[in-house]
C-alpha cells in the first residue's frame, strides 16, 4: 500500500466535491458535502479540511499516502502564493488558503481557479491525455478557459491567463456589453446566457419561431428548436458557434495548441455544434495555424475539477 | 578565462549575422557576412559555421568557452528537432540544420524561428529584461510575433504559436484579404505594409491629405503627416495602433503577460503611436487583465536577432 495518491477539491457555493486519484488520474473515490457559505470563512475552510480527511478514512488508502491536496476555487487568486483575493460565490476575501490548510493538513496544499483545473484535469486524464498542449473552453453560464502548455497550466504573471470568455471577438456594430464591463467579449454570445439573450431577443423582436411558445427558454431549448429546424433558432446557434470558432482560430495563431476541448452544459448539444465550430475555425484559421488541430468535447464532466485538482500536485 | 559563451546567429536573406554573448545575455562581439543565398544550401551552411568559428577566433575567447550555437531563421521550422520545413528567402527545404551544424561545430546548436528569437533577445536583456511573461510584436514589413511564459520561448505544438500578425482583429465589414488568404489579420493594418496600403488607398480615392504629394509612400511618411496634423494620416496611425492595441487586449485576456514589447521599423514613431496603443488598450481590456500591464519599446534593435538566438542555448 506504497502507491502514492492525490486528492482533489472542488469547490462550490453550494457544494464542497472531493476525490482521490492515482498517479495516472484515474479517479478512484468521491465524497461530496455541503460548503456551508453563510457560515463564514472559517467554517468553508474546516469543511474543505474534514471532507479531504474524511475521504481518505472511508477509503482503503491511509492518509500517509496522500501527496498533497488540490483546490479549484472560483475568484481571483494569488496562485504562486495560495491566496484568494476575492471569491464572489464565496464571500472571500484575502484569504490565504493554501497556508491555512497546509497547516490543517499537514500536507502540500496547491490552489488554482475553477477552469484553469477543469482544463488540467481534461488534460490529464480526459480529452487531452496524452496531449502536451491543450486549450480548453468551458460553455456555462459564462465562458470559462484553461490553457496547458507542456502539460501545465499557464498562470500568466498575476494569475489571470486563460479568460478565455473575454476575447472580444463580437463586431462593435453587434456587441453588446459583458459582465465584465467591455463590449463583444465571446461569453456575450457562447454561454448558455448568451444564447439565451439571443433567443429572448428574437422573441421581443416578434421573429417567428418555435421558441415563443417557451416559457423560461434555456440554452437547450434553443439547441432542441435548431436541431428540428427553427430557422431563427440555427441562426442563434450558428452564430454562438461561429464566434466560438473565431475565437479558436485567434488563439490558435497565437498558442498553436493540439487540441482545443470544447466542455460545460453548451456542449451537450454535440456534433451538431461542433461541425459548426470546426466550420469556422477551418474557414478562419491560416492553413499552417489549424494543421493537425483537433476540436473535441471534454470527457470528464463534472468531474474535470476534482480531477484536475489532484493533478495540481503533480502539474501545478 | 573558463567564463561560458553562447554564439547567436541571425540568418537574413542577404547578411548571416553572427554575435558572442555572455551568460547576462551581454553582446560582447559581432560579425556580419554575406549569406550567399544563391550559391544554395550548402554554401549557406558552411557560411553559418564559418562565421561561427571566426568570430569566435577574432575575440579573447577560445573555441572551449562555447556552450552552443543558437540560430534565428525565417520560415517554417520544426523547432524540437531542427529541422527547417521551409524558408521562402533562402530556399531551405526540409534541411536538418541543428544537425549538421552540430557535426560541422561539435557544439550544441539549437534553432528557432526569427520573431521567437528576437522575443527571447528582448526578454532575455533588453526591454523586458527580469519579466518572466513577456509578448513582443515586431512591426516590419509584416507584424512578428513571439510569446515568452516563465522566460522561454511559447513554441506550439507544431512550432506555430506566436503568429501575432495573423490575429484577425480586422471587422469584415472593412478587412481585406492578408497575404495568408484569410480577411482582416492584424498585419494588414499595422504593418508598415498595411500603413502604406491604406496611405495610398486614401490618394487614389481622392483624401486631402499631404501624403499626395509623396512619390513612393512610406511608413515613417505617414507618421510624419500625422504628426504634423495631417487628418488622414492622423487616422491611419490611429487604426494602425487602435488594432494593434485591441490585439493586445484579446493576448492579455488569453496570457496575462506582465509586458508587451513592441519593436520592428513603426515603432519608431515613439511616444506619438504608443499613447494611441495604450489607449486602445485601456478602453478594450477588461480591467483584472489590465491591471500592471507594461507596454514599452525594444531596446535591442536590429541586435535582438542575435542576442535572441545566443539565449537559446540558456533557454530554449
Amino acid at each position: 500500500m506504497s502507491e502514492k495518491i492525490y486528492v482533489g477539491v472542488d469547490i462550490g457555493g453550494t457544494a464542497i466535491k472531493v476525490g482521490i486519484c492515482n498517479q495516472s488520474g484515474e479517479l478512484l473515490h468521491t465524497y461530496e458535502g455541503p460548503t456551508e457559505t453563510s457560515k463564514g470563512t472559517d467554517a468553508i475552510i474546516n469543511n474543505i479540511a474534514a471532507y479531504s480527511r474524511h475521504i481518505v478514512d472511508e477509503s482503503p488508502f491511509a492518509w500517509e499516502q496522500v501527496e498533497g491536496v488540490g483546490i479549484g476555487i472560483a475568484g481571483f487568486l494569488d496562485i504562486p502564493n495560495g491566496i484568494v483575493a476575492f471569491s464572489g460565490n464565496l464571500s472571500l476575501r484575502n484569504v490565504p488558503l493554501k497556508s491555512i490548510l497546509e497547516e490543517k493538513l499537514g500536507k502540500t496544499v496547491k490552489i488554482n481557479n475553477d477552469a484553469n483545473v477543469a482544463a488540467l484535469g481534461e488534460a490529464w486524464a480526459g480529452a487531452g491525455k496524452g496531449v502536451g498542449h491543450c486549450v480548453m473552453y468551458t460553455l456555462g453560464t459564462g465562458v470559462g478557459g484553461g490553457i496547458i502548455i507542456d502539460g501545465k497550466i499557464v498562470e500568466g504573471y498575476a494569475s489571470k491567463a486563460g479568460e478565455l470568455g473575454h476575447i472580444q471577438i463580437v463586431p462593435d456594430l453587434e456587441a453588446i456589453q459583458c459582465g465584465c464591463g467591455k463590449m463583444g467579449c465571446l461569453e456575450t454570445v457562447s454561454s448558455a446566457t448568451g444564447i439565451i439573450r439571443m433567443a429572448n431577443d428574437a422573441v421581443a423582436r416578434g421573429d417567428r419561431t418555435t421558441l415563443s411558445l417557451v416559457d423560461n427558454i434555456m440554452a437547450k431549448d434553443v439547441v432542441d428548436a435548431a436541431k428540428a429546424g427553427d430557422e431563427v433558432a440555427i441562426r442563434i446557434v450558428n452564430r454562438a458557434a461561429y464566434y466560438l470558432g473565431k475565437s479558436l482560430s485567434v488563439v490558435s495563431v497565437i498558442l498553436n495548441p493540439q487540441r482545443f476541448i470544447i466542455g460545460g452544459g453548451v456542449s451537450k448539444a454535440g456534433e451538431y455544434l461542433f461541425e459548426q465550430i470546426r466550420e469556422a475555425f477551418v474557414k478562419l484559421t491560416p492553413d499552417p495555424s489549424q494543421e493537425g488541430v483537433e476540436i473535441v468535447p471534454a470527457t470528464l464532466g463534472n468531474n474535470a475539477g476534482i480531477v484536475g485538482a489532484a493533478g495540481l500536485i503533480i502539474r501545478g
